[in-house]
């Protein structure tokens, strides 16, 4: 499976579209509101005078939270501005990134409503300007120095491609409580090299003094089968088991069916960033979501953004896949009576080294 | 009708769709490469050590020249590069242009094969970032001082809107013959006002000593109904009319319905310059196709940047729109065979006054 022309939320505004199934996204971004407020302010009052603030925003997907990211972003700067009555409001240039399978048309055509809104609201929208930016983070992206921010909310426990050498992860489609520890570790090397290949080109991209703030689904502490990551997969690979002894799916078909993500600790960012070497950590840690914080259908939640690598694995068949998700359902279900359900987000934020 | 919302070329590979039916527009990008070639090479040759070269393409739809143009400008920047052994490559910011409603999903995931052939023919890749940017080219695009070359081929010929005023204009569907003098002045001062408007917006957007090269649509002379522009349109206004008289469409629909599009001549584009003032003008010139030199089913070519006109005005109606194509078809094999037909390209190239 190539990755890069797989991997992405589902488009459109259908009731599985990532759109409407974004809740948990949209806590995070609202989360790591208060860091990237002083981060932008300290950005801002380093700015010279009539230089353009360019901000990339890395795996934006397609839907609200798109612009929620933005609007953010934004309603930050216009304070900043505002409290400084002596300085003009920059203009802004904002780099929406995603894979080139992301459905950049609905955020396109979504646009001229968001400058309106902007507009009404007195937050400017004349000098903003919104790019789109089709390609993986894990390859350049940008020009040398063109960026003073990068920010990415749930994207990189995305690796860029299924790890080699798991043949032995049969029945399971992720790091699970029964995977061999050739297994566990294929995949923390993979999310290490993606990691750092990250690490290294952002700090080519960004400008003297630029920074990013990641949040990346982790999990809670070392142990590699803690809960809160296994609770959005664990469901699927039950459901696809449950699957193969009906005689729906092929057992083969899902020996070899594998999930291309990692969720990591803050010992282990903490651990790449400082062998990297190109940044200096400002802040690290993690925050938790309880499930009971939002409210949202997890299994529709899950299919928004797993069902292209089921349709690339298991072909378009769209009775099965609604048979996984059906399944996928009842089992989440079942699991949020007996489990308290935690989500732990590693939050980091960085400075380049000059 | 706002155009903004509704003016796209077909997108998609079908048969009717602009990326099958640009023969005409790709014929036209390799009769202006000499001039680029030569403002490329002035552009590089002004460049700083290191300094990125940020170019845009205004109107790149979708399809081969889409990518025709970029490849065009990247190896005429290679070309310079090796005969000036002295200076590294520099890093490329491509930034692609259209409205809204424009196919850009289909752009970006052909990216990844664009860049791996260009790497195939030793002509990097690695140094080239191309980026979306939806928006009408009638508004600000980009922040300030941030391009140094604009490119634009066969896209200023659209207006903004159908110009108020004009329904008077019964049966044609733009300037005609047959149209009153209100109607002929309506359309000038529409395209007046647009091509004033993209001047003033772009001399903001552009670095000093920034040039552009536009290519338009044009006519031969200063006769308001000359012949090459007509040549486009006409045919589909009969068929609209005709289909009047054969009661598939209601006389009313075809009264109110009208392209936004002003094909200028040459001293019209000299006079618009002139009076905004912010460029001077380097290269002017007119270029005549003949449509002998170039293959190509014109009813297909004329549908794939009318059927959304078409569609938004006179209904999702597939039977409909066949009819309309198949009778312009045949209106065209007739002209072909009577007329001598040419297309007039006013071609010209600026630099942004300091």
């Amino acid at each position: 499976m190539e990755v890069t022309k797989v991997l992405h939320m589902n488009g459109g505004i259908r009731n599985s579209s990532y759109a409407k199934n974004s809740l948990l996204q949209q806590k995070v971004i609202l989360m790591t509101k208060s860091i990237t407020n002083k981060v932008i302010s300290t950005l801002y009052n380093n700015l010279s005078p009539g230089e353009t603030i360019r901000i990339a925003d890395l795996g934006c997907s397609s839907g609200p939270n798109t612009f929620l990211t933005i609007s953010q972003l934004i309603q930050t700067i216009h304070e900043e501005c505002k409290s400084n009555s002596q300085q003009q409001s920059p203009e802004i240039h904002v780099f929406l990134n995603d894979l080139p399978s992301n459905d950049f048309n609905s955020i396109f055509r979504s646009l001229p409503t968001f400058y309106e809104d902007l507009r009404k609201q007195n937050m400017g929208g004349d000098g903003l300007f919104v790019t789109g930016v089709a390609g993986s983070f894990y390859t350049r992206l940008f020009p040398s120095k063109t960026l003073h921010f990068v920010h990415s909310s749930y994207s990189l426990h995305w690796l860029s491609q299924v790890p080699d050498g798991i043949e032995s992860n049969k029945g399971n489609i992720y790091v699970a409580s029964t995977s061999p520890p050739s297994v566990v570790k294929a995949y923390y090397e993979q999310y290490e090299r993606d990691f750092v290949n990250f690490l290294k080109y952002r700090s080519k991209e960004l400008a003297d003094g630029g920074c990013m703030i990641l949040t990346i689904l982790g999990k809670k502490n070392e142990d590699r089968f803690s809960k809160g990551a296994c609770y959005l997969l664990e469901p699927m690979a039950r459901a696809l088991r449950e699957l193969v002894v009906e005689g729906s799916i092929e057992e083969e078909k899902v020996y070899t069916f594998n999930i291309p993500a990692y969720y990591p600790s803050l010992r282990e960012v903490m651990y790449i960033v400082d062998k990297e070497g190109s940044f200096t950590i400002d802040i690290l840690k993690t925050c938790e979501l309880h499930k009971d914080d939002f409210d949202e259908n997890m299994a529709q939640c899950v299919r928004a953004f797993t069902e292209p690598l089921l349709v690339s694995h298991f072909g378009d068949n769209e009775i099965l896949i609604d048979q996984v998700f059906h399944k996928c359902r009842e089992i989440y279900v079942n699991f949020m009576t007996i489990e308290k359900t935690t989500f732990t987000n590693v939050i980091v934020s960085l400075i380049k080294r000059n």
